[in-house]
């Protein structure tokens, strides 16, 4: 264990990387554009990109859904001065933050606000708001909030398997190589910022878990060792950082991305969607938080005949009825592909869904000895 | 990365510990008095401690709620023969899984149950029923539900600091070393069965913190260097795996135990109290998930006095005051407690909570700069 007589030890500057630049750029032009506006006594306007699903579209070469142009201006009056002071403070605690190598929750940011005096927040969905419009501004410079500094409270995902993490010691800039062979039983926890890892590995494929259960299990047997792959826990909806961890990782190594979750309409059309193309009311950040590659393993309906499963099913319930039905009828993602269409039709034609854990009736490690052998040797046969 | 021709590699046999040794005698013992009742032509029976509050006692000195003497038997009838079937089966289930070093989660045991004819179980909660006796019987023998194999789905929490824990590589035995200063930015993630882990250490307590924010600040400034201390983020109302990992290593390395919640009813009541004492309805896993040496550090009312974070406030919603005059009023840890007494009817003169982000008013970093090296100043004024 490092134990140096610390107290000494000095923290060298942080040096800032071509992101951080690109944002403290970012910062300081809008502040630049408000300013000179004033000096020649006119109003000064903030534009940000109008978030909303009517302002959303898909192609699904594109791969997930994307803003549209449409922008909603703020002009400087009696009635917006305090939120257009707000968005300044905001943006200049990120550009302290940069460089200072700092990080604040949105909930921090909500309670520095309180020594603001006047311009303070009320209560937190304020301060998330202007926050939502500051990234969607910093998203048309290809930059995340958590560019901005400003990182989810959420935790991140655990991931285990032939992956070297490669981070940076905060006082000396060195490298600090986080081999995730070398966990034994435990996991690498993903931070709320990925932006600065980076990676090494030659794995032939990264598989993302619904399930803690499972992935301990495929991790406690050395499925990535067998198979030569990372295992990723999402513990159901991916948090943001978990995506973008997953994205940047198979984007940089070039690696394909298998989905492996319940077979229900929760696990298809939210866990599912939202990994691989993310969600309506989110599209100004969904260019870094997808990962339009990922393809669907399983479970899928069609699974639960092949493997015998109808006894380890659940009836649909009305409310999975009522999710896969709006699927078919108003997802973008799902109208662009027939065979997801064809396994939620099945799906409810059956009606019933099946857990992923489910497959434990025909023993433990059926999953590792018969399902996810077969369904790997035949990957064309994934769900896209 | 390792990176063997690892499909020759052959796994060493798995070599059984005395808690092993100790949960097979246990469930060969249980199995031959059924055996030998039903070979004398009696009707066999099986006796498992009575889990309610009924059944429950709190003593200070103990430190964690108490399972009584009471007893529930349960004889084979025809009413009783299912789940007399259903108890043995998950018994023997638990056999084979210490012996070939597996493990189950409650919802994989149920699905495992599928594939028994007519013995299998109809729904979850009847499974979990059974799984609880056994695991309160075990637990008359000191050995937890984790030993008997079945663990939980809950994530198990992050940890950072001076802190090396020695797991074991599955295939040869051969320790694993996780230095826990050096993980960057991330964590270790707590596994789900830590029985097995060893742990190095120098550090000199342990900081148990309720919010992912607040963890990851303190572990990005490497509070835990500055202080020689481990950082564990229980997200919440910590995980069984996360509470025994606290206690294994302050019992086996000597070293105190702070929570670092927020100031309300749930914080102290829930997060804090299961932490320390555990929970009235699972008094018979307390004697391993407790931490009975944990102190309180803060947030407390008085806290929010000295550093004055009255106007970062939020006002008691009506279940913060039914929590904690519930607490006053019927829990056996606060009664036993004066200095939690005065704090909690403190609270309620107040009517505010406060939560532990809220000292960002005064700057990103007062936590660390101020805020946690005063409380730490004055350790025996924490809350019991």
């Amino acid at each position: 264990m490092a134990k140096k007589k610390d107290d000494a030890a000095k923290q060298a500057p942080y040096s800032l990387t071509e992101l951080d630049k690109k944002t403290l750029k970012l910062i300081e032009n809008t502040a630049i554009k408000v300013r000179s506006k004033i000096l020649a006594r006119n109003l000064p306007e903030m534009r940000f990109p109008t978030r909303s699903l009517s302002n959303v579209k898909y192609d699904a070469k594109v791969g997930y859904f994307e803003l549209g142009r449409g922008t909603t201006g703020r002009t400087l009056t009696v009635n917006t001065v305090k939120n257009f002071a707000q968005t300044l403070r905001l943006m200049s605690i990120s550009k302290e933050m940069v460089e200072g190598n700092d990080h604040a929750t949105k909930r921090e940011a909500y309670y520095v606000s309180k020594n603001w005096g006047e311009c303070k927040f009320n209560d937190q969905p304020e301060s998330d708001a202007v926050m939502d419009d500051i990234e969607a501004l910093a998203s048309l410079d290809g930059l995340t909030r958590e560019q901005l500094r400003y990182r989810p409270e959420e935790h991140g995902g655990a991931v285990a398997g032939e992956l070297v993490v490669v981070d940076r010691d905060r006082e000396t800039g060195a490298p600090i190589e986080i081999d995730c062979t070398r966990l034994g039983s435990g996991s690498y926890s993903i931070p709320s910022d990925v932006e600065r890892l980076q990676f090494k590995t030659a794995a032939k494929f990264v598989l993302a878990i619904e399930t803690g259960g499972m992935y301990e299990r495929l991790n406690e047997h050395k499925f990535w060792k067998k198979e030569h792959c990372i295992l990723i826990s999402t513990s159901g909806v991916p948090s943001r950082a978990c995506r973008r961890f997953i994205r940047r990782l198979s984007d940089e190594k070039n690696i394909p991305v298998y989905a492996f979750v319940d077979c229900d309409p929760y696990g298809i059309a939210n866990i599912y969607r939202t990994l691989k193309v993310g969600s309506g009311n989110a599209a100004h950040i969904n260019q870094f938080f997808c990962v339009p590659r990922a393809q669907y393993l399983g479970l899928t309906p069609q699974d639960i005949l092949d493997f015998k499963l109808e006894d380890a099913t659940h009836p649909l319930q009305e409310v999975d009825v009522k999710r896969a039905k709006d699927a078919l009828k108003n997802d973008p993602f799902f109208q662009a592909h027939k065979p997801w269409q064809k396994a939620l039709e099945q799906m409810l034609k059956m009606g019933v869904r099946a857990e992923q854990q489910a497959l434990a009736k025909w023993g433990l490690n059926f999953v590792i000895e018969q399902y996810l052998p077969k369904k790997l040797a035949n990957r064309k046969g994934f769900l896209p």
